[in-house]
């Protein structure tokens, strides 16, 4: 899918990023087309692996330049041309801020105005709603009031936006709600701490909801890094969920009120969630997992597991240590 | 107390609910008043039973027709007619659309306007105030800045309603406070998860909000599905609370900040609840209980009682098991 | 620092604080200049003493005139004068309404007003925007839609304020940014619990967020009691963060999402507090802590540990315990 929220410079070249990186230029000066992931880089885009939970997506990946530390130089693959630096994701972040210079900025869209009801017939508007340009509405869709939505967003039919709502950098499938006050596809917790001032991490994936899902009142989920945070189709979010970056939820899932997903985690289909439960970062749940309240998850959980405690164990451990099983 | 808030049909027959079930008709065909739960159903109503956790409620009820389950069959008192289903709460909420056919949309009220000063004498509105039908506020209140009030809201004497809150079928006492961000009476998390698309569950009942309540900012408190969603008398919300559907809180509890309640738990007069304490859905908790900070409350607690951990026990077992209390 | 917020009494005398407090006047009736706590207490002023975790900033007061309970005399060094009353914190706060009889009501400021663009040169702000009187807004800075700012507010150069966002009682450095829906300056969720009705406690304090902080979406941070509420330099707070009044968050701090703070704890610099952990109220955090997510810390933590678990304990014996170290 083509990002339509942020511009991406095309001309980027290999000695461009060498230089960037403080490192020395080589030969033959070719173009990048841009800067992934593992799993979606292409052959001409540049990537980068920074831990060895990703060891899968690197013996498949189509990439053939690749950012890393020298002490994960056994890993890589031959075909695979190495560029070595000190701090992996710094140098990522700083690529990225070459092939997208305006993904830093994460300020509101100033270019919003009152919808222009020619443009949007049919679709039902409430008071001092704002639409940012090039925004896609489908049909027998409801905005509620006081709702903003920048530029590029996406919605599609019959979807069901309510009051105080902010979305910016998303893609909505259709039969779609979202309630009171969520606010979608704000930049990640992501930056890289330095004494005198944060170094931000340009964010420039999207929020990509899918169809016939429910997002709750006062949800925060915020838009990837480099790759999308992802709501898979009949997903159901209760009140005052918080999703950070690159979290990949699957379908028909049951997430319920206060649950929080750190960044970058892989979530199956049909999982449900109880109330308060924290799933940690870069973890993968698999399909059909039951997952009780208060649980903090803080590894892999495999399909059709149940789990509750924290740390979260299999569910009937922690019913007969905590003696509730009688 | 007559529900302002949904239009219920009144010539619902028990042919009508059969045919709707799938089930055979009855011979004598009569008009079924309509849908409630066992402690508010009357003698011309239509009730449920769905968990042996309602067994005092069923002893209790005055009402005479039932849906259960063939495995309850056992329990159910003989003077109760009962119609047997496979799944309670589905038939339930099916039973639930016939009565309240308009309750599955819980769009925005699209009928809000500017507030008319003539209409409100004496009230203090902030800017961008958005009114519905029929909202009734009690002398002396204020309306903060960007509030919406939706059709059908009663607000007592005295009370301050803050900015950016959302007011919807709630109803609420005299000198109560509802501060900045606050959205009270959305419809709760109630759904039977289909494959292809989640079922919702109507839900018609309102929030009811007492005389000397303050409501944290960006708490989220939903209404009821049959029963009301309650917050007692003198009662203490602090920031982030969420409450989820048929809730039924006392009076002059303080309950602090990130807390969670599941749905359908009663928590009685004079609890005090620390932070990000989670309580569980279908529970009891009794008077002057005190539950410690980060507590998982996930079974009854009898009054007067001290609990704090995950599970929440007793509290000076929490503490010796932590080697705390030295 | 100047208090910009609340109209301080200037002629509170003794006497007067005495007859409030239902206790007999004395002889010599003098001026008193203001209440504050032990550590920002002048030689004019009156402080108090509650909880022997105070103790040392007891020693170290600049402060005459002091109210505790009878219990804690043998504490009070002799140079300072000793009013002993029942219950400590209701009497201060009696003295603080002498003080501050305008500091009880925290209602909307109804005197914010569209910006006048002449006042505000080189400012960007969104639609909808509201200023209260004598707002200060640095250079360079955004105002997002729909954002609130009330009197007296001052925000440094360089800073981004998301839309929705809603500000009172807060003085903001610069190159800050406060994202989408984020409240600040609320009262603190102090008071004391009564049958009847709960008496609030008067807040006059003020939140001060220092220079290169980022305050995420949905965060609640509330004004001090009598100190302030401080989040330092570099500190970065991520979405959905609760922070209780009379916090003091240091420099270059990483607080994740849904992490909660209760009341008057203190954190140190280059704190990092993984998601949805909640800190105790009245205690003590060093610099350079480490603390896993999930975690409820009820205790003090010295500099340069790493903990987790509830209650929060050092790592390696949480890991161990849950067999994680393997």
């Amino acid at each position: 899918m083509q990002n339509p929220f942020f511009i991406k410079k095309n001309n980027v070249k290999i000695n461009e990023i060498l230089t960037n990186l403080n490192l020395s230029k080589q030969k033959k000066n070719y173009v990048i087309k841009d800067i992934k992931d593992l799993d979606s880089a292409n052959i001409n885009d540049i990537t980068f692996f920074h831990s060895i939970k990703y060891l899968d997506s690197l013996k498949k990946t189509k990439c053939k330049l690749l950012i890393t530390n020298k002490k994960f130089a056994l890993f890589i693959p031959k075909k695979i041309n190495v560029i070595y630096v000190q701090n992996i994701l710094l140098s990522v972040s700083k690529i990225t801020a070459l092939f997208y210079p305006e993904a830093l900025s994460d300020n509101f869209d100033s270019g919003v105005r009152d919808p222009n009801k020619k443009k949007y017939p049919g679709i039902k508007f409430g008071k001092n709603v704002l639409l940012g340009k090039n925004v896609r509405i489908g049909k027998k869709c409801s905005i509620g009031h006081n709702t903003i939505i920048e530029k590029n967003v996406k919605i599609g039919e019959n979807c069901n936006i309510g009051s105080n709502v902010i979305i910016k950098n998303t893609i909505i499938g259709k039969n779609t709600n979202i309630l009171d006050g969520a606010i979608l596809g704000k930049k990640g917790f992501g930056f890289f701490p330095e004494k005198l001032k944060n170094i931000r991490y340009p964010h420039v994936g999207m929020v990509i909801v899918g169809n016939n899902v429910e997002i709750g009142c006062n949800n925060t989920i915020d838009r990837g890094s480099l790759t999308n945070t992802i709501i898979g189709d009949g997903t159901f979010l209760d009140n005052q969920v918080h999703i950070a970056h690159n979290v990949k939820i699957g379908k028909n899932c049951i997430i319920t009120g206060q649950v929080g997903f750190a960044g970058s985690s892989t979530i199956g289909d049909r999982v449900m969630i109880g109330g308060q439960s924290g799933i940690s970062g870069h973890i993968t749940i698999g399909d059909n997992v039951q997952i009780g309240g208060g649980s903090g998850v803080i590894k892999n959980i495999s399909s059709n597991s149940k789990v509750m405690g924290y740390p979260a164990k299999n569910i009937r451990n922690f019913l007969k240590e905590n003696k509730l099983n009688d």
